[in-house]
């Protein structure tokens, strides 16, 4: 069975937002062993919408579209399609009230363009929308299906996994178990877990996929059986054996973020934090506090952006700075004392270092970055290098890192710059 | 002149990686007022690839293909276009001699399979690569002229700059002018917006395109004319058109993020800010910083979590968080005094809400969000009763709000909250 993705958009071809609704649909057919066959862009273009609709008719037999469902004119996508199908476009009042009924919650009289949102082809299903105004529909022409979906990513993602993936199980009348699972890695190349992973003999059932999400790797692996059991059973052994061979570089089993996974260490050890950020700027509390029940550990922060703050605040000595510079392992240590007196937290962290475009030096390039912990063991203090990159890479780096050396401080494991035989 | 794209490669249709070349090229076309017609991806299956030619040599001119061109099996582009064209393969000895003087100078024999990377079709031109073994390759054939390149993204990007587009601007011998602009807007729907312009007259060379980029909407204007100076004015009059019927909500005129704007507000006037936060927990302070200059005006930050930390860093009272509760107007403008006093901000602002997904109550449920600032002019309060939403949207929306009443708060404009009549 032959499935597509059409995604319609001027702002997609004129390369103003990247596509990425495609993506998501692609990696959840690959957990189910559904092959993709195109996936194509195209503009808000009539003529154009109606060539692309022939083109994946031709070349498929499942067809997904995301976009131009809105209310503005260049929403024109079932417009089109009716057109293309010779359809008529019918007022669904069910859709007209649901969607005045959205717009009463916040208040609001529904703007007239909105009226446009509720026009389907004749013969098409609803497919709800929980997140937004517009919602999808299916329908059969041609002995294709079709599903149109809108473009808005978190509205496309949740209506494919409700709604799009089982009801291309059931065209296809396949009952098939999958299981997948997620490990996330930091601190090793992707050709280095190769080339560790090459020694490994996987299930034949197995399928590993190697997916880049700076700064991590995730590493996804799935199964696909007549029983879940089996599936689950590989997927899990499978799991074990590489924990095993990459060890330390895990940060978690289950796709969860590496925030997620040190307030667990957190609260499990009753400990608590407190950070003060220069570089990051608030970054690594930001993430920090993505986790909602991060209020039983995390303390606060400060973001000590100028010297007066990390002098007035943390108490780093005035000659400190004059001295190594705020950006220093001394300054880095003194910030860390700071947050952890004023916070009476049991782990401090504490980052300073220069994000750039400006400010590098010879000594100290663009890049560089001091993180100290300080916790009732003592100090842990390292200068990282991070190479020239964008602002925003070096403040995404620094702000992993500096939770990945807690997860590592937590855990006893070989903190950054330590050597092998020093691990514990 | 029809301009496509094809991306060839099972990593892409099976979403283990973004396809970001096309985007690239889009933007690259945009920018010289060439339109990208389609964008395709297609697997390495040479019968998929030959339907992905036939279709894009129907419906264009040109033709930039990204990928394939590698040493591996799976490697099939020039093998598959060869026979879907027609043409022979020959050896071109000195694309073969560059292949191996790569590897010498890695002090590497090479490999026999990269042999097959110095395979062209016949009659086709190379297109030198300074940066992968792969070279590209040009030829016209059915009156399509056929690029290939590697779909390594830095290789695709030089050879796109340094070959593609002077050889597209070649092909055209058309001169075409094009200018664009993205008001950023906040504050009001998609549909509202919609709605306001439907009053306006557009010259009929302009186009208009809705960008949701959540919490905000991108309108990008652009117009493609003979003349530059038409399509500047073109879309410097409509920009004026719209931010007259707009006005407050347009946050910026050239898709300046609004922590840009409101960085150089405070620049402009020599102020200087900082910052109290609680449920938004750093991403205020965080995106303040995104901006490289923003150590000009910002002095720190709090990330005042815990009640503990707004006592003693920000001295809030306790009495206040007792009486009132953490989430107050009470609290929140007594967070902005304590960080005004602590650092000597002229603006000081303060959040502090509920972000789920627990911790709502019935008067103050999930979304609850007071925010207060205070500058030489006083205080601003206000509570914001953001919709059930995730805990990300709702710190997300937080943060903008935030951003937003200190862009408000500096330009004069009507502050949330304020009725229109009571706008100065």
């Amino acid at each position: 069975m032959r499935i597509s993705f059409l995604a319609i958009g001027n702002e997609l071809i004129q390369g103003k937002i990247g596509e990425a609704n495609g993506r998501f649909l692609a990696q959840e057919l690959e957990l189910l062993a559904l092959e993709m066959r195109f996936m194509l862009l195209a503009g808000d273009n009539p003529e154009e919408m109606i060539s692309a609709f022939r083109f994946l008719e031709e070349q498929s037999e499942i067809i997904v579209c995301s976009g131009g469902l809105g209310p503005t004119p260049d929403d024109l996508t079932t417009e089109v399609f009716a057109k293309f199908a010779e359809l008529k476009l019918i007022l669904d009042q069910k859709i007209l009230d649901q969607i005045k009924a959205r717009f009463k919650i916040r208040g609001i009289e529904m703007p007239l363009t909105n009226k446009k949102q509720a026009l389907i082809p004749e013969s098409a299903k609803v497919i709800p929308n929980l997140f937004g105004t517009a919602p999808g529909f299916e329908l059969e022409h041609n002995h294709r299906f079709w599903f149109f979906l809108p473009g808005v990513p978190n509205e496309f993602k949740q209506m494919t996994k409700d709604s799009i993936i089982p009801r291309i199980l059931e065209i296809k009348k396949i009952k098939k178990a999958t299981k997948s699972k997620t490990l996330r890695i930091y601190g090793i190349t992707e050709s280095g877990i190769a080339d560790r992973l090459s020694v490994l003999k996987f299930d034949p059932k197995l399928r590993l996929a190697f997916l880049p999400e700076f700064p991590e790797i995730y590493l996804r692996l799935s199964a696909i059986t007549d029983e879940e059991e089996e599936a689950e059973k590989i997927v899990n052994q499978t799991s074990q054996m590489i924990k095993k061979e990459l060890g330390e570089y895990v940060l978690s089993e289950e796709g969860e973020p590496l925030e997620l996974v040190v307030g667990r260490l957190l609260k499990e050890r009753g400990l608590t934090l407190s950070t003060a950020e220069s570089c990051t700027g608030g970054w690594l509390a930001k993430r920090i506090t993505d986790i909602a029940s991060s209020s039983e550990y995390f303390l606060g922060g400060f973001v000590s952006y100028s010297n007066e703050m990390k002098i007035r605040e943390l108490g780093v000595s005035e000659e400190t700075i004059k001295n190594f510079g705020a950006v220093s392992s001394e300054t880095a240590k003194e910030m860390a004392i700071g947050v952890r007196n004023n916070t009476g937290a049991d782990i401090a962290i504490a980052i300073t270092g220069i994000a750039g475009p400006s400010g590098g030096t010879k000594d100290k390039p663009i890049g560089t970055v001091h993180i100290a912990l300080l916790d009732e063991k003592g100090f842990w203090e390292q200068r990282f290098q991070f190479l020239p990159l964008s602002r925003e890479m070096v403040r995404n780096l620094a702000t992993e890192t500096g939770l990945e050396v807690m997860r590592r401080r937590i855990l006893g494991l070989r903190m950054p710059g330590e050597k092998k035989d020093e691990q514990k």
